[in-house]
């Protein structure tokens, strides 16, 4: 995957993503399709079916422990689905989605300073607030 | 950020931001908050901050060209805001995002030979189509 | 509301909601910028904003015992919103939401048959169903 | 539908929906799966069912001029699965959605004054702003 870096699956990059979406467009003749708005209304809808796996369960535990292997598959892929029109839609807009997602991490940082924030759940109870 | 890999931004993987987002919880005890249900619903809250960006502006070219720099960051962080929550749930759920997204850019090909898809819009006029 | 109908506001019928939105936007001059897809995303944004008020609560009771009347004034607004826009969406598209609803239901109760569904928790267990 | 009101078809009250709603799942046994979370994250599918039927199309003209009436039906369908789940979402919350609905619309129209708004984009520029 990320020849000489190692191949390992834990280092998939977002470049690598981004490559391979553009590859499959380009490979396909779906370029013309790839519009931005026609990538973001893709993305809510593969967001609608990641919704629908969780839809009638409650709450479910961290981990998902009573889940059969194959719902977890299943849900593999709706994650992936959006991820992979995440990845596009970014590319197609001009915006580098690894560089921004680490500036993003830092400002939540700066917003949610750790000492005001530990044993708190201010963020949580201020529904105004939109960050990580 | 991947060591002997290079440290370039666009070699992000999605296992650094995993980590970086779990610490991030961890510092301020946030852990608690992070069901997968909860990460789910601020998921989509991220997504309908990201059509905010393009609802009122019909149909956008791609890169953007008449966005102002400062809109353009604005999109970057929100583009963030919905990879990161998408990451901290797959972490969450017990799912490798990256190892389902590779597997799932390999399930889209067979789906879609190329042969078939090329010049050919079949896809893109048939709804009941979910695939990437 | 409804003249001789009483004018009860539980009788609010979706063609009020459509005339007030259609007035709403003439007035305005707005009607250029609703055209079906930034509808749709505006739409999208303020399911996003009503999964905020949900998203770090965990599991919540029917009729919300424990909210405060801020926040379910807030969330009368938003689910709200949400409304005013699909009333307006449809109108745009040329649907006549009311009867298509009405439909919906109808198809809804032929598809699961009071006798099957009965204590049955079949449609729950399946993620293939997205039926109401 | 509404009796002595006339039973037209434009007369559908919010009120009838929910009644049907409330049927539905009482005759079927399902009430025990209409918590509040639950009814969102199923309205959030059919929000992305409604996007997959407009994702790659490009804009497309009010009225939908070139829609097969299939298509339009099947739009019919999922602008009511979305209406439907809104309504049973309300009434479950203890929200009376025709009432906000109405509220709402006067605050709108106290936020954006028509002098103020009347051959203005402002509204449209600023993406802070997710008022109707």
């Amino acid at each position: 995957m990320t020849g000489a870096c190692g191949g390992e699956d834990q280092s998939v990059t977002l470049d690598v993503l981004t490559k391979k979406m553009e590859e499959f467009a380009k490979e396909r003749n779906w370029e013309r399709f790839h519009s931005p708005r026609n990538l973001l209304l893709a993305l809510v809808g593969e967001v609608g079916e990641l919704s629908e796996i969780f839809q009638w369960k409650g709450e479910v535990p961290r981990g998902l422990p009573d889940w059969e292997e194959e719902e977890k598959i299943h849900l593999g892929e709706e994650l992936s689905d959006v991820l992979l029109y995440l990845v596009r839609l970014s590319d197609i807009c001009g915006v580098d989605l690894g560089k921004a997602a680490l500036r993003k991490v830092e400002l939540n940082a700066l917003k949610y300073p750790v000492s005001l924030s530990q044993n708190s759940a201010n963020k949580f109870n201020n529904n105004a607030s939109h960050g990580v």
